[in-house]
């Protein structure tokens, strides 16, 4: 393990003259992909668990969601058709134990996402808006060796030579990203404006002092019983955000906001839907294509295009490190107040302990010169988060991470 | 309209030396893919009906059921991987009254496969143990026009040359054969026997005055907790069979009854099911291969190829010619009490009007060889039926016909 | 072994005031199905062979054919949406001999289906037409193991309790349908015509002494120029069935024949299609769904529901059973010239060798009502084909027998 | 337009410590779904332009591929289970010129896939191994709206609100990668080692002046009779690499090379397979998952996570502007000669000209700090760019473009 820890040549991310971040909402096809992998990753974590004590193999992180059909209309419209979600990928179909036991893989997966979208959509019906389909097979036979490992030393052993990236803290103009959508799928807020539909996409460009955040929303047909209702629920909307999400800025922005820009009251275009989310009609998905792991994306700050969603966490290095990386800058951060900013790289080894990266590089932006032993201290906290990957998949079973 | 109706050479069908006859009950592969189909049917029949004032053209009389993997156990086992059921056909896709009106296709089908499921099956969850997909296209342009024509007359123009065959009645071994499945459907008996799975398939051999019924019987099984249990349960079925079944018959039979003969208790092998049918394990199944539209598969009668399940019933004579034949056929013999068996052949012609086949062909057998204007009797039913015909959609919508 | 022979009482088929016979040819949607569901039987059956030295348990008799949609036009169309097929059944996977062997399923399913279709069809081509999809997983454990029993005996064992019915010979009608048909499929006949499509459809009536032939003929759109063309093709095709079809006539029997009565010339309304078979725009398909195992449908016949094609010719009675009672029944008219017709019936009993029947029921029609010894005449010819019974998966191996 | 051009504060990319770069070759399961979807878009703009003058709308940059199942063996092994791949996105379906034209999406799909695999693989036959299915539906109104006014004016209308990344010059680390990938799926380098597979995946990583390539190729089992074969095989590339890779260098650097890491002679495990790419055997893909626009994957380079596969190059700037700003810093790089390294950023705005985007941000690193007047020359080049987007889609119909 090869440790570089150095000051950075990086310009502060808050003092570049432009930033642009997206967020994709839980609604969004590609984060509806992601949150569905999760959950089916918690169930098979559980799964294996609870029979064998500990998770076998498995990898389902790749899907493809491909929209359906809907005619939505104020007061309330129908889908067409529905949302057809493929699921990809390996799992251990049975395993022996004292008797040999098979894994329900169907029933892991439909419950999964049934249960997902019954928890996190107030109008989407599984029963009669998704078809879900999945191809799941073995994986072979020399990762899986590979991960099995594991089981003698307690430490798993990285699956794949992959690469993490992880930063803090986030700017305002991430941050207004990430609140303008908390905002709009608070579960309380949604009890006051039942017409805002989960799927929320907030685009913010921050230009000088400036953040500009493009929001689409779709709307819930059923509960807008017309045009006027429905521009009052913008215009409420958007008071709503200037009035909360400016609090969390640290240093001095001006917010602006815009709400589905593509309407067209003239001509009877309105971002209306049945069931809150563009799925319902023609907008496909992928897991990974969305949200990096800290649940933005952020294409002037280094980014990987590993998709953590639906990896194992106890070896696949590419959510273990994305997340491991984020977890030791945010901590770092937390820690040590001289630091105005960190990024972090892991390097994984494929057949090494996740524990050991082959290389850990670390630039940090201080905010006083002065403070010495940074390297040292910032050297402990990675070591402090290295040892305790081992357990991360505990955590993931437990729901305690996000990664979209 | 050419009508021959004459007295029969056959044999009287009692009085055959070997009889076979068999029904695929409510739970076996085959007939749960008639059942869907027809629920599909009266679905889009009132969807149409309701937006339209009548139902437009569709047909969804294809579909294939590939079943699952399951791992049973006496107490209860799980279900590893779902049914997958694939719906083809035909159907009216969006049409203008008023306005343009889109046929929920995806939630109509969805909705009626769930719906039809949990109404039917005690254990089976279409949520978790069954995947839905269909392919639904517009019917070809011509079959589409010529459907529609009957609007103007309202009269439906038969879609088809196509053949219907009915016979009355039943012998007492095909009512034996129904009636062993009916009771081991009888929501009352089921709640006496819970083990009692849906799939129950009955094949029944007369041999001379001997009908020995030979019962395939699914075992659902946490409703059982041991071998014991099952073994008992088998008993117990067969005792009520037999105690049950022989009321029911005209001539002097004697019943065998066999349950599961496939079991081997040594070798610790027993038809027990997770939900209460085979399909979760294996059994494929597809439209119209299973029971006749009387409900019965009968190699030593005449008998029609023609799916009548997912068929529209308005015009869709391979459906209609069906029913209206064996319609015929038992009002005749009701209504005619010196007959002991009649056949009714009926013969379309595409484009003409369904109450007007090419070809009505009547075998009957009278019990009393002196009555006279027997053929004239015969003929004033198949009139009244057949004027009836053009209503039978309406029947079917309200659920009133089974076709499997 | 229970053997019933006896005197018909039935009436001679040709004596019937009328008779019903369709035959759906080789481009029909349900025979395409049927089709290559033997060539992939063939395929699997020949790699357990070469592998292992028989063949292991397999049945893959379930499929649905998807139409796909195109823009046929004279002079030559598009497709725009290829036909979808979806195979389901049963397989043995992977076997031991000295080492492990897997069944490369996929690739046989595959290229049996590209095989087929490029032998039998001209302009459908399976790399831009054609989409499979297949749903194989092992068979329930009890019936592989019932199956694997043969290799010890040399004797299958049935593998189901189910019927097979033959009758011999096929009447004027019954040999018209086949024969036009036949005709317009014959290679050198195509290249005459080469705007016949595959997929000829025939339905035969006959009332009296008429027989009036039905044909519908997809006619492929490039080898068209236009309307005139269209119509002398017809008008050819239909002199040429006139000319050759009745000389198989045995009775005095008029034919009549219509081809494509759908057309309606003043709106521009021909069956014209891109690739030769309505399966291209539309109709759909099933294994089991069109001709019976004498490429017939005649519902005045007794017919078996049961679909041959797909099952494996070793002990799936389903199909062994129809074949065997059609060689049977036509045997015996070809050695017993003193017999008009013969029905035979033959019954399997589950876990039973395939050479021993539970009942064998024939009737039998005489010529000549003196001759003496028919029973055991006809018995010796029963057995001897029971005998060959064994074997039959060779001969279907090499393509001597065909059920659709 | 806001053009935003200033030197930038980055250290020079060679000047980092470490390095870390990997490119996903050809015969990578993500790749193959970007290269099959990128012919895709070849097709379908070829389609529309011949018809209608120019290319309709459509976007079909989602899909899946599923690994198959195979049986790899020296000398020649089996694929068990064919790859499936998933097609999913938008298109115009039928559109009115002089007269009504379908577009035959299913044919353009899958004679695209099969042509593409032709033509890049070798042992890869469509036809056996390749299972194609597609869900293609027409895009949602406004966007087919917003997308349709290009017409009148020639000039695209931006559909999204993205951002597209570029820079110039690759790096040593990063040219290295390449090379390495180009040179093992050179046409004249496969035909001097044949067994060398399409899939070769490479990961470079630099530390200091050291870079050190892992390969991961995949082994053609038919071109290599035994261990011994395998071993030299591997040994050869080595040679090969390290005699022709270094030539490229800018820098002092040292290559290091290993292959197939995870082979263990021992214990018998190689990395062979049937067809030259893992994606037979269990290894699933996705579009965007793999390469960026400049074909490598560079997580310490600001990097955008829109999949350009499958995208429309006339609109559609998640595609568009990450070509036009690699266009641009390539373009800037060789012109201008006094720069060491630029990053180009293009934010586009839904609905405004893809000639004006809203913000340009160049950073740039000059070789010689005493130049004057890099910021007009650069945004000349800018302009010049930006220009002729309007016809970038012409370049990528004439294969122009490389995405992956």
């Amino acid at each position: 393990m090869e440790t570089i820890i150095q000051k950075s040549r990086r310009v502060f991310i808050e003092e570049y003259p432009v930033e642009i971040v997206e967020r994709k909402g839980l609604g969004h096809p590609d984060t509806i992909c992601d949150g569905i992998a999760e959950e089916i990753v918690r169930n098979f974590t559980r799964f294996y668990y609870e029979e064998f004590g500990y998770p076998l193999h498995f990898n389902l992180d790749k899907a493809v969601l491909v929209g359906g059909r809907s005619a939505p209309r104020f007061g309330g419209g129908r889908v067409l058709e529905p949302i057809e979600i493929v699921i990809a990928g390996r799992a251990t179909l049975s395993f022996k134990g004292n008797e040999r036991v098979d894994t329900p893989i169907g029933t892991l997966i439909l419950k999964s996402i049934s249960d997902y979208v019954r928890r996190n959509f107030r109008y989407l019906n599984p029963a009669e808006h998704i078809i879900v389909t999945y191809r799941v097979r073995p994986g072979s036979q020399d990762l899986v060796k590979l991960y099995e490992k594991w089981k003698k030393t307690g430490i798993p052993l990285a699956n794949d030579t992959s690469i993490g990236v992880g930063y803090a803290p986030l700017s305002d103009t991430e941050r207004a990203c990430k609140s303008i959508e908390a905002l709009l799928n608070d579960k309380d807020f949604k009890r006051k404006y039942p017409g805002i539909g989960e799927d929320v996409k907030v685009m913010c460009i921050r230009k000088g002092n400036k953040i500009k955040a493009t929001v689409a929303m779709a709307v819930v047909d059923r509960e807008v019983r017309n045009k006027e209702e429905y521009l009052n629920l913008k215009e409420s909307v958007k008071e709503e955000i200037l009035r909360e999400v400016p609090k969390g800025f640290k240093f001095n922005r001006e917010l602006e906001v815009e709400i589905n820009v593509a309407d067209d009251p003239d001509n009877d275009i309105f971002y209306i839907t049945v069931t809150g989310t563009s799925a319902e009609a023609g907008d496909d998905g992928q897991i990974g294509r969305g949200n990096r792991a800290n649940g933005l994306i952020t294409p002037m700050r280094p980014m990987s295009i590993e998709a953590p969603a639906g990896k194992n966490a106890v070896s696949h290095v590419g959510k273990v490190y994305q997340i491991a990386s984020s977890i030791i800058a945010n901590k770092v951060i937390k820690e040590l107040d001289y630091l105005k900013e960190i990024y972090v790289y892991l390097v994984s080894k494929i057949g090494k302990p996740i524990t050991m990266p082959q290389i850990v590089y670390v630039e940090y932006l201080p905010e006083d010169e002065s403070v010495r032993n940074i390297e040292s201290e910032i050297e402990s906290v990675i070591l402090e988060v290295l040892d305790s990957l081992p357990k991360l998949w505990i955590e993931f079973m437990e729901g305690k991470h996000r990664t979209y």
